[in-house]
């Protein structure tokens, strides 16, 4: 089997009974953290009542359940988002790294048609241990950001913006078509999977420790 | 009628013969700049050779057949080009905008991917009158420029790179879903386009004056 | 950094309260134009009340909130919509465009599949220093009014039509390869970034003078 | 059975063998015409040789093999083309509808991005019992013409132009979604199929009388 | 201008003060059919009352207003349905073409899953002038009619069925790109571009009479 | 592991003594058919001369390599094409399937547009344990097919046609959202992929007997 | 005519008392089951109600409406979903095919990302007749399926996932392109396809009984 | 700057004297290893000897030039290969991961749709640093590798494969939208782009030591 990744449940079409009883068996099965994205408030607090275990937090911005979430690690992630609209991605990027053990920091607004501003983020970007950039309409930020530093880059493309954006696809392709090398992707509004590729990379250099 | 836009032909699909009489026929109809685009070598060399008129010439990089280009005027239009493989499409549209009256220079390799280099060119495009920006697997140099100055900025999509560059497309989308307030775009490839869109707004000014 | 154009808020997706906070901040940073688009007519109210700043005002058919708009220059901006369908981005247009200064007058229903109409507008539309051509079904309006006038025209497709129409895609790209020399095309629905184009452009004039 | 078309054979992918064979066959098996859609020369040629019936002719322009052309009719059609790369689609219907009985006339380049040549067209367009309009970049002439006369307009869309032209898919797309009453569509390069339907609706009119 | 084709209003984002305004304006003009399509029932009370002029009706089926409808001509058009949700479509072709003065007979329910009931319907298409085939997910219907008679077909693709129909554009392709010679097809849903085909062409044989 | 299939190697991007080694190995590790598919005629004859084994054999129709054929069951396999450009896909079908043992029998040309023909089929189609329906412009005789008989139909859409059927994407489309009840769908161009699943089937019998 | 399989009616876009008149006749025209496919609760209880025959039951989870059910035979058919969210559609497959007579058995959560999972089914899916494998995000399950039973697989997309996922189309490619030989695939969320499949071959043992 | 990262130039579109001048360069400007891509062996002769630097090698299956290629480190990279097909995008990876320093190995033909040969390379890949994973047709076995390890996985689909393959655009979106959590995604083809990630990855563990 697999081990060393948290436990992760797809919130959506499942009912608060469902999730109550899956979140139980997990937090019996094993010891790590146990999240649950994509959940409505009311369903969350629903599930939270249900499960007997204590501990349990719903974060409302990145609608993420969690119990057990991991003690901050030394693997620092920079999140950064180029507008306002792609916050909520961000923020379920963020609390999935930061549950798992990663020692998570936000940037906001970095979006590259106003590039003084892309680089006035460059000192902290540089001193991340991975990024993690969140783009809809501006998906040109992720090649700016793979250029300016060599950690590895995690684009995640979101689906704001209208008509020619076609619901994220446009920056999912011009993130992968995009010339920065190693960049890598991942699914549209998947902060989810950024911030998993992100404690893989994070285990790689506790697996070397 | 439309007054004051050059003739331009387009060459793909037609034969020499058919060139030389269309182009003898326009340059006996007005007295403007009369081009032919997208002509390979060969049919370059039997058109120049059987069209009466003096004053032809061909420009081999931008596969472009002039006669009586206009003199340079005042409008300054940068064509800016990300990488080595948009060289063509920025060729072409520099030499259509030459022919047609507008005072072109050339920066190339200026992609995002090292911003540093977008940055330095910086000067010289807010010296511009307007932009014309050639790019396919870095379309996010459209939106940095964009953000860059407040000129008129035409992005010019290229059909290089592979794979979800999707022969220009997605380059074309991210574009036109772009940030950067005000951007145009044209026809993926079409250097052509681009250089009579700056000549449009060359011509307002002059209209004004 | 860039100067010269406006300040410009995108609604959707932002709360009353943030685009208070983004307004009131932005009036306070520079002396220009701040235009908020796409605001529901709810919304603007509340913001119009919690804005401590006066003279901002809301245009309900373009959906746009306005404080300091520019004096109307001398640049004359034609907003042509093909169909009624194309009416509420054609508002967005002009209301952006006007805030910003330009000179602006729009023309409605003069769709190609009755061409007299798109004719009988020729000598309004020849009297133009730029025109805004917004259509959806008949995206052909664009190539028509390109072929006619020799000042720039920017395209704006519209998500208006049913099956084919493909949301606007189909405008959007039958705008790119039509055979209109110079023709520029901006994002689906954005009046907004027709108006900018424009604004771009006369400001290239105020530049040479 | 289906009774007053003529038998048409695709050529594309048959050997000169293949087609000598089927023609021969339906020229035994019926009195009507025998066509050949797509056929390159030098097969035509072979298949002329060796096909027994006397009085096959060989169209280059249209590529297309027939035997026994029906005698003109009084039906007439226009064949309109929007540019000069639309002539060989333009060339097929008019050889197939020719063939078919049809009183066949062509009118070349009359795209509207020039709207006075498509308006000078226009007493030949209204003479005709239906139109058949053939356009790639200038898929808008399918537009005007719906809108100029009130007889059938079969549109045709073409594979020329590049990028956003995307082989044709933009032109038949826009052809489809175009505001013009009652126009009709057939596939990309097909104009064959267009001078069938063509034909289809003359019968209509012999079978009324 | 063209004539002999009726006045037919698109409804759909128009208010029904706003339908009312142009009803009363084209009945003024002319004196032919003025119709209003995709109405809802609650809008077409409105506009039936608000309309000084008599003779109103509205069709719920079809959702299309109607004053002045022609009386039925001799030209015989059979609109023939696939499946149970194509009918609204059917609907609306029908009631167009019957207030245009065509001759109109439904079949409905002939998809050829089951073949059979295609070939009952025969000897009814063979004796239509014209056949209007609307089918979704049983575009194939179009083909095989297509075979079966000699008269114009005019095929409606509809947004009927799910997944792979792609909300109708499976079926477009598939009417275009099928084998049967001569047919023509309609944008998707509709009933009316197909109605107003028909109208074209029944036009044809009073031109000749 | 998984028993009872035939040992099949693609073709396509292998060089000749790659294919040797495969089969040579493949020949030695059991005791079942041994197939190549896509292979050009001079890698087969390379190929032939360069495995040791006796008994191979190359089918140029369907540019298959065979070593081993299972002898013919009593499991009826009808391969039913629409036309003639369908004919090599069907041709790799039946000699697959043939050498897995079925008892295959082909008919060609029995497209829908010609609805008797594929009526005169449906005596043979009746008596098929399986139908094997091949299919490019006329995708549509697979729901046909379908509708006619209760056994399985295996439908493959063919990549022949042009414009609108999209290299086949719009026959297998059409295919997945026909009516027709518990047709089944391959990739396009795969005669491989359905004698395959045809042989899935004619084991099932066996399975039970 | 076709026979020996069940008359399913699909309940979308029909009202109640459509349900009712449609099932009253299938009922009383044979004696086999009838079946109608994705109701509503409420229709459903409506329809129960009016349709006069007894034994009518309605499955809330597949959303089946049925009467007449066969009795189960001994062709076992396996439905095997990779996750939650492709449960309904599993359902529908699963009632559809055991009221058509075949032995249903279902195998939920086996999907590929947990390999171990679905290999622990493994036994399971040896021993089955047919298996209906029905996923969407991991709709790599079908490959490997496909590769360890030798009996027939019939692959079921569904509309499940977000972003990349297309609303199942990139499930449904994915299938499609898959290297298991003889996998077939229905339509996107199409568990009554699959089930007819499954019903199809079933029916070829009977037949050869 | 960004530090860290070898030097590659993209070979398509460059002329062997290009290549030469921007490789000799680049050997001046820095230290470290030069690599070009997608260098044809003609092309690689003619610029191998051009430049003056020893040492310069051509790796003919990975088509990668490469000059000072850094020692292997102790990052532990798995290329895993689905298919032949898939060998030469693989070859590209592995050159470029290890000119860039990694301890590359590669496992071919582990392609999921036999199940038991991806289960016997999982030793190896358990052993990774992290994986890079390069499929087609069985785009499935990202997600299988991605839930067996919990290390670093990389997905590069490849444009292997034919019809529903859409030139790799299905393996491309099968991988993004699988459930196995973290995995990261590269463009179609791109051995490059995913050598890279793994070469940001492998620096984040020297960062921190
Ligand atoms: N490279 C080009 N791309 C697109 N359109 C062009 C190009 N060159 C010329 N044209 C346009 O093509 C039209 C002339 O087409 P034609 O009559 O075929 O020569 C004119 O409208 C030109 O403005
Ligand atoms: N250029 C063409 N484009 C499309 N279909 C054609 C063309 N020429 C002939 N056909 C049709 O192709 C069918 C004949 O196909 P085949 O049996 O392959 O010769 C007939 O239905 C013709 O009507
Ligand atoms: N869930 C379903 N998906 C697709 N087709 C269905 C479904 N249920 C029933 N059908 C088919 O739909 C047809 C009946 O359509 P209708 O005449 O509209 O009831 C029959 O061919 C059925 O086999
Ligand atoms: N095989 C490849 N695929 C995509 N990008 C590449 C490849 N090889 C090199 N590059 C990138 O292409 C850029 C160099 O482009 P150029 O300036 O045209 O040589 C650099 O950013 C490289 O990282
Ligand atoms: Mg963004
Ligand atoms: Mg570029
Ligand atoms: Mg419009
Ligand atoms: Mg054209
Ligand atoms: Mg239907
Ligand atoms: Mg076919
Ligand atoms: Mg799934
Ligand atoms: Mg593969």
């Amino acid at each position: 089997g697999r081990q060393g990744l948290p436990e992760v449940v797809y919130g959506p079409g499942k009912t608060a009974p469902q999730i109550t009883a899956i979140v139980t068996s997990l937090l019996a099965a094993n010891s790590g953290p146990v999240l649950v994205t994509r959940v409505e408030p009311e369903t969350a607090d629903t599930v939270l009542e249900a499960v007997a275990a204590d501990g349990g937090r719903y974060d409302a911005e990145a609608q993420l359940l969690a119990w057990r979430p991991a003690p901050a690690g030394d693997f620092r992630v920079v999140v950064a988002a180029a507008g306002t609209s792609d916050w909520p991605v961000a923020a379920e990027a963020a609390a999935v790294a930061s549950a798992a053990g990663l020692d998570v920091s936000r940037i906001d607004d970095i979006g590259v048609a106003g590039i003084h501003r892309t680089l006035a983020a460059a000192p902290r970007l540089h001193a991340a241990d991975a990024v993690i950039c969140v783009a809809g309409m501006e998906g040109a930020l992720a090649s700016v950001i793979g250029g300016l530093v060599a950690a590895p880059v995690i684009a995640v493309p979101t689906s704001t913006g209208y008509g020619a954006s076609l619901e994220g696809v446009t920056a999912l392709l011009a993130m992968l078509s995009a010339c920065a090398a190693g960049l890598t992707v991942v699914n549209i509004d998947s902060g989810f999977g950024a911030a998993m590729a992100a404690h893989r990379i994070a285990r790689t250099r506790k697996a070397s420790s």
